[in-house]
């Protein structure tokens, strides 16, 4: 059984229980563009009373110092280094985790930032935006050279995703022995301003099905995103909450990094997900309407 | 247990038995763009005995009238409704078997070809090759219009496939009440002239991992396929045969239609999947090197 938080007594002793607190961002610091109510002054409280704060998303589209912007926008106080996207934990898991020969490079399926976030983990990589790969003429073997130093096949959201590269990608992973195949994450869909759209895991879902093969899959709920974590900041898992709005991600995510976990309910995760007859197996330990209600503490 | 076949009156028998011959092509009649050996005579042998024949192919970016310039380029005679590619069975199924309303129409990911055979058996559509999803600029659903009138997402291999495409078709399998989503085929992989690449059942994969919806498969080995033929033409299945390279489409869609199945060893099947500790589950009746072999009745 969770716990629901209500009382100001309830509020603090959360606080006082954790040192590193981290965050999910949409559906938990803001809803599209519009910033949850409270969450500026309870980030700002957390701050002052030295918590570590992180923000943990699986968007692989956009690298830290660009989703920085949407901080900057909405008045967020946010550091380059609190922020894990999805693209920059894979860039770290091929750097630090899988440790990349330095003569292998990766072929690309993502975008800008994906790339950007590559670079500066000092990973060499093709595709991705590569112009000879914008293109949706049909795609041919007979000019095709393979470039047998790809180490990894990396696949994020790609809004320019094409039959090139994903035939390209597939050469990869089916000619070049010990080709890893890795995704930034595997969410089906992607909350848009405007609505859902098919997420990361539908764009790697032709190479999945093409080659037979299951790829590492670095974002939430799986523990690599968190190793990813590990590997650049230090902190106490017995002291440490995640909070997050989706049950089937942050939860599980927080859960199988041995975390505590917090659902607020400013999101995606209705009642009826958590109480009655449907209820999901997955059990947060804290329950909360959002991030704002912790300013009864002030 | 498979018959092997060998001698003349192996041969001379099974031609005697079935008035039906239904043969895959590619592995069977051709390899790529080179005839196999002996197969114009046994063509002809079996026409000049009376016996129906048809090919029956999951290729579904070409029309049947622009799958018939194949077989006359390589000098095999084949007329055009003795052809069924899974662009065409699709396109029956909708008018024949689904009856879809007149005042509805369908959403295409696909080729020319399977707008052909759409437009040939009365289905209104839109999507397909429409210049206005010919981008590979980032989709938004701000300006997106959803045309209330499509009651399907049909989907075959599409060399343009791209995000704006998929994202259409998730907003009609999600949003419009009973859209039916249908697939041409769920092949992996498409045998291109200078090797695999990635198939139908790979460009439908984002729209089944998006949608968490299993499509109506038409092509091999389901035996929708066969329900269109049979919405075309009269056959006992009792004295009808499928001819194929492959067990896991071929034979076992012969065997899921009733029909007897003859595997030829001129394709992708090797003897190790037939014998040995490490053979296929699929026991095809019977088994020859290639079509060709007939010839020895001659």
């Amino acid at each position: 059984m969770s716990i629901r938080l209500s009382s100001k007594e309830d509020y603090e002793s959360l606080i006082d229980k954790y040192d590193t607190w981290l965050f999910d961002c949409d559906g938990v610091l803001w809803q599209g563009s519009r910033l949850i109510d409270g969450v500026l002054e309870v980030l700002h409280l957390l701050r002052s009373k030295k918590k570590k704060v992180c923000f943990v998303t699986n968007n692989a589209t956009n690298s830290r110092k660009t989703y920085k912007k949407k901080f900057d926008k909405l008045g967020i106080e946010a550091h380059v280094d609190e922020i894990y996207g999805s693209a920059f934990a894979t860039a770290v898991y091929l750097s630090s985790i899988l440790k990349l020969p330095k003569d292998k490079k990766v072929f690309v399926i993502g975008m800008e930032g994906f790339e950007e976030e590559l670079r500066d983990e000092g990973i060499s990589y093709i595709g991705g935006t590569d112009p000879e790969n914008q293109t949706l003429e049909p795609f041919s073997l007979k000019d095709f050279v393979l470039d047998e130093s790809v180490g990894a096949v990396v696949c994020g959201l790609d809004f320019g995703i094409n039959y090139t590269k994903l035939s390209k990608a597939f050469q990869y992973l089916k000619r070049v022995p010990g080709c890893e195949f890795i995704c930034t994450n595997a969410d089906s869909t992607y909350p848009s301003e405007f609505g859902l759209l098919p997420g990361a895991g539908s764009v790697s879902a032709p190479l999945r099905y093409a080659t037979g093969r299951e790829p590492i899959v670095v974002g939430k709920p799986n523990s690599t995103m968190l190793d990813c974590i590990k590997a650049k900041v230090a902190f106490d898992p017995s002291r440490t909450i995640m909070v997050g709005d989706r049950l089937n991600t942050d939860i599980e995510f927080g859960k199988a990094g041995g975390l505590s976990t917090l659902l607020v309910m400013s999101g995606i995760t209705q009642e009826s997900d958590i109480t009655g007859p449907n209820a999901s197996t997955t059990i947060p330990d804290y329950v909360a309407p959002s991030v704002g209600e912790f300013r009864i503490v002030l």
